[in-house]
Formats: structure tokens, C-alpha cells, sequence
């Protein structure tokens, strides 16, 4: 079959879109469109631009015998300032406080086309460093670490809280929750990481920083580089955190309980 | 800004893509596009035509007020057999075998590649059907049904093992293992689902079906329909489950622990 130029630029940003950070050769758009290298390549320079203009991601070709074309998921301050904003609205309904002046999330947080955008704010800020794996531990930051695994197109880690047969010998460490003070464990596989890899770490809430500094301490037994912490909402107090960099998507400053109100706001550094 | 017919036709593919089961009118394309309608009409006939052809998803248009265009994930069954086919070749890796005849898959299930296209794969089976949830327990099936619930454009819902603090008052079930007798607990905010809310349940793996059959009970709680049940491993073993009707990516026949071989297949109804 031999496509138009109008479809073969469509398949194109359909298939590397699918695929975000995968290195797709030229020879697999010659033998799947039929075409030639150059027309391809004329196609890659329509496709390129077109998403830059709209701000709809970038194209970028890699020079060179593993070279090729890949999709990379990247957002604008612009764009990061509607969705957060979005999320700080949602975020901000009083009936959301639960005893304990805890937030009810769950709507948000599992919300596939939110955490989808949130990943990909967070894989942006990682474009150009090495990343070998997105770590979390479970259970609410998962699917906000998946998606920006996916972003990325590295495995996801899963920290479990506990150590269970399937996964064969494990490692684990125990933590003091920085907020309650609470000795807690996480465990992993052995196989899970190979030594030395570069990480990074991501997690739906951030207090005292406890259980990212637990993650760090577990990244440590790996003798893995933790490149970045990403959170999807920090408090703001306490200001000093068991751990030095971090990036929040939002810092909640107040739930009152009582008023029925909650103040947050997006991280500034990121609209 | 004006655009030209191929990179309207890429814009509006990687639009739509991004955003499975979410319907856009001709309108935000018009004034996006800077476009008449009547182009932007012919823009859609050839995506959706390249799209087909190419086996890349369907693009559909729905007529009336409340219309517009959408783009739903449809894996075909060569497409499928390819991607199960790709994950048995994993699976039957002898090194997977851990004490007690389980196998080691969070390289699999944690890698966001492949759980976004079992989660296609699983959005497949229910194109028509409305979907209000797809819902899993908490752990190792969360990313693959969070793709299915990204590919159906609808919130996921993660039943708890045990009852947490933040998520205000909960519904609690036991359930027994079907596999080791054993009583266990799952619960779920009272306020996570709507009452009589058409779900989908989705989970890594299936030996007699209690996990399933515990999640039917808590649906029940809601009053909730279950539309389907999705597994990506069922084993053949035994082949009576608590549960009637469910379907699963692949099946695994046999693993034999002395001789490191691990029988696995896909499901011959999907490929």
C-alpha cells in the first residue's frame, strides 16, 4: 500500500506517540509506509515542526548507526499551568477534608488522563539525564509513577510495604516516618534494579519527607544514583524536609478543617 | 497560524491519541486549527481511513449535539498475537521460577510498554459496552488495569488490603483465598464509587478465583454491575474458578520446577 504524504505524517506521529522515547529507525517507516528514506525524512521535517508549533511534544532525530527518530513527551510552563491549575481547583472542594484533616484523593490520583498529564510534567523535567527506573512505593503514588515511567519509557519499581513469596529474595530496610514517627518497612526484590542505575523517585505526597528519605536509603542498598524526587503535592510546613531536592507539582499550604478550607497552589518553578 | 492538510492531519491524530475515548467537537479543532469545518471534515475522513488501514485504533464520529470525533484503542488479533506472543517468550524464561512454583513477572507487569497494551487489549473487549470504573486490588495489578482504564477514558478504582486513615469512611469485606483458604480483607472509601455503576475488574492473576469472586462481593456493596472480569494470567488449574465468566491475556498451563520449564500461552480467543 502506498500512502499520501498526509497519512504517512499521521501514522508517523500516531506510532512514535504510542512509543514516547523509543528510537524507531527510518528503515522501519521505509518498510511499513513503502516509501523512500528521503520522502521519510521530508515527513519527519513536516512532523517535527508541526508539533513544536502547537507545543504538542518534540520529534527528534538521533544521528548515527543506533540512530533513528523518537517521540518525547514535553510540556510547556503554559500547559503545566492548566493542568495544575485544573488539579488545584478540584483539590480545593471542602468536602474533600476527612478526619484528620487528611484529603480524599483517590478521584484525582487514579484519574488515568490526570496522572497521564502529571507524568509527563514530571518526565519533562528529566529530559537529557540518564534514567534507568522511576521508583514509588506503593500504593497511591503508583499510578502517577507509572505514567511518568511511561513518559520516560523506563520499568517502574514498586516498593512494597511488606514482603511477599512471589517475588523470591528481597531486600528490606526500615524507616521512621518523619510526620508520625512511625517505624514502617519496604521491601523489593533483589533482581528487581541492577546495581549503579540511575533512578528517579516518585511519590503522591510529601510531609516530613520520611518515606522518600526511606526510598533513598533503599536506593542506597543498590548503589543506585537518585537523580531526582518528584512529588505530586508537598506541604509546606514542615519547611525542612528529610531530603534536599525535590520537585512538587503542588505545595498545599492549609487544610482548615473547620473553615472548610484547603489552600493549594502549583510549585511556581514549573508554570 | 495556518496549517497545511498534513499537519492537520498529524495535529489532530496525536490530539485524539493522547486522549482515548474522549470526544472533541469539530469546534475545538475549527478554532485550534484556524480551519473551516467543512476542511477539518476532510481532515477526519483521512485519519480515520490511514488509521484503519494501518491497524492503528479506530477514529469515530459521533453525530448530533452532544457529537463530535473520538479516538478509541482497538488492537486486532494479529496485533495481539504479536504482543502475547512477545510476553510468553518472557514468561517461559527458566531463571523465573522463585521457591514455591511461582514466577517473577515485575519486569512485565512493571514495565509501562507492555501493561499499556495488554491494557489496550483488555479496552478491546468492551468497545461498546459502557464502562463506568474498571477496578483492581491493590498491588501488582494496578498498572495493567490503570491502562485499561486509560485506554476506556475512565477512572480506576483500587480496592485497599487494608483501611487507611485518608480515605474517610470505608467498606470493608472478607474473602477467602481460593488458592491457600486463607481469610482476607479488601476495602474501598464509601465515597470511591457511584451506586450502580457499570465496572470492569481487572487483575494480574487468576488460580481459583477468589480474589475475583472477593471483588464481585464488594460490587456488590455498590450495587454495581460487573461487565467483565480481566486477568492477565489465568492458570489452567483448576479449571473450575469461583468465578464464570472471565478473560484472561494468557494462560499457564504448567510449571515445572525440577526441569526450569514454564508452559504459558495466550488465550486462542483473543489472537
Amino acid at each position: 500500500m502506498k500512502l499520501k504524504r498526509n497519512e504517512r505524517v499521521g501514522a508517523l506521529i500516531k506510532i512514535l506517540s504510542d512509543h514516547p522515547n523509543e528510537i524507531f529507525t527510518l528503515s522501519y517507516f521505509t518498510n511499513r509506509f513503502n516509501a523512500a528514506k528521503s520522502t521519510i525524512s521530508e515527513d519527519i521535517v513536516v512532523a517535527k515542526k508541526m508539533m513544536e508549533d502547537l507545543s504538542l511534544g518534540k520529534i527528534e532525530t538521533i544521528a548515527g548507526a543506533a540512530g533513528g527518530v523518537k517521540y518525547i513527551p514535553f510540556t510547556s510552563r503554559e500547559n503545566n499551568r492548566v493542568v495544575l491549575e485544573d488539579i488545584c481547583k478540584k483539590l480545593a472542594e471542602s468536602n474533600r477534608i476527612v478526619p484528620g484533616t487528611f484529603l480524599y484523593m483517590a478521584d484525582i490520583i487514579y484519574n488515568p488522563a490526570l496522572v497521564r498529564k502529571m507524568g509527563e510534567i514530571f518526565a519533562s523535567q528529566f529530559i537529557g539525564e540518564t534514567v534507568d527506573y522511576v521508583v514509588t512505593v506503593e500504593t497511591k503514588g503508583i499510578p502517577i509513577a507509572l505514567m511518568t515511567a511511561n513518559a520516560l519509557n523506563v520499568p517502574l519499581i514498586i516498593l512494597r510495604r511488606d514482603s511477599k513469596v512471589t517475588e523470591g529474595s528481597t531486600v528490606s530496610i526500615n524507616y521512621v516516618s518523619g510526620s508520625t514517627g512511625k517505624i514502617q518497612t519496604m521491601s523489593i526484590s533483589k533482581r528487581a534494579i541492577k546495581n549503579g542505575a540511575n533512578v528517579i523517585i516518585i511519590d503522591d505526597f510529601m510531609k516530613a519527607g520520611g518515606t522518600a528519605k526511606g526510598m533513598i536509603d533503599m536506593m542506597k542498598e543498590f548503589e543506585a544514583n537518585v537523580k531526582g524526587i518528584g512529588v505530586m503535592i508537598a506541604t509546606s510546613e514542615p519547611e525542612s524536609k528529610l531530603v534536599d531536592q525535590y520537585i512538587p507539582l503542588l505545595i498545599l499550604q492549609n487544610v482548615d478543617e473547620k473553615k472548610g478550607r484547603i489552600l493549594v497552589y502549583p510549585n511556581e518553578n514549573l508554570v
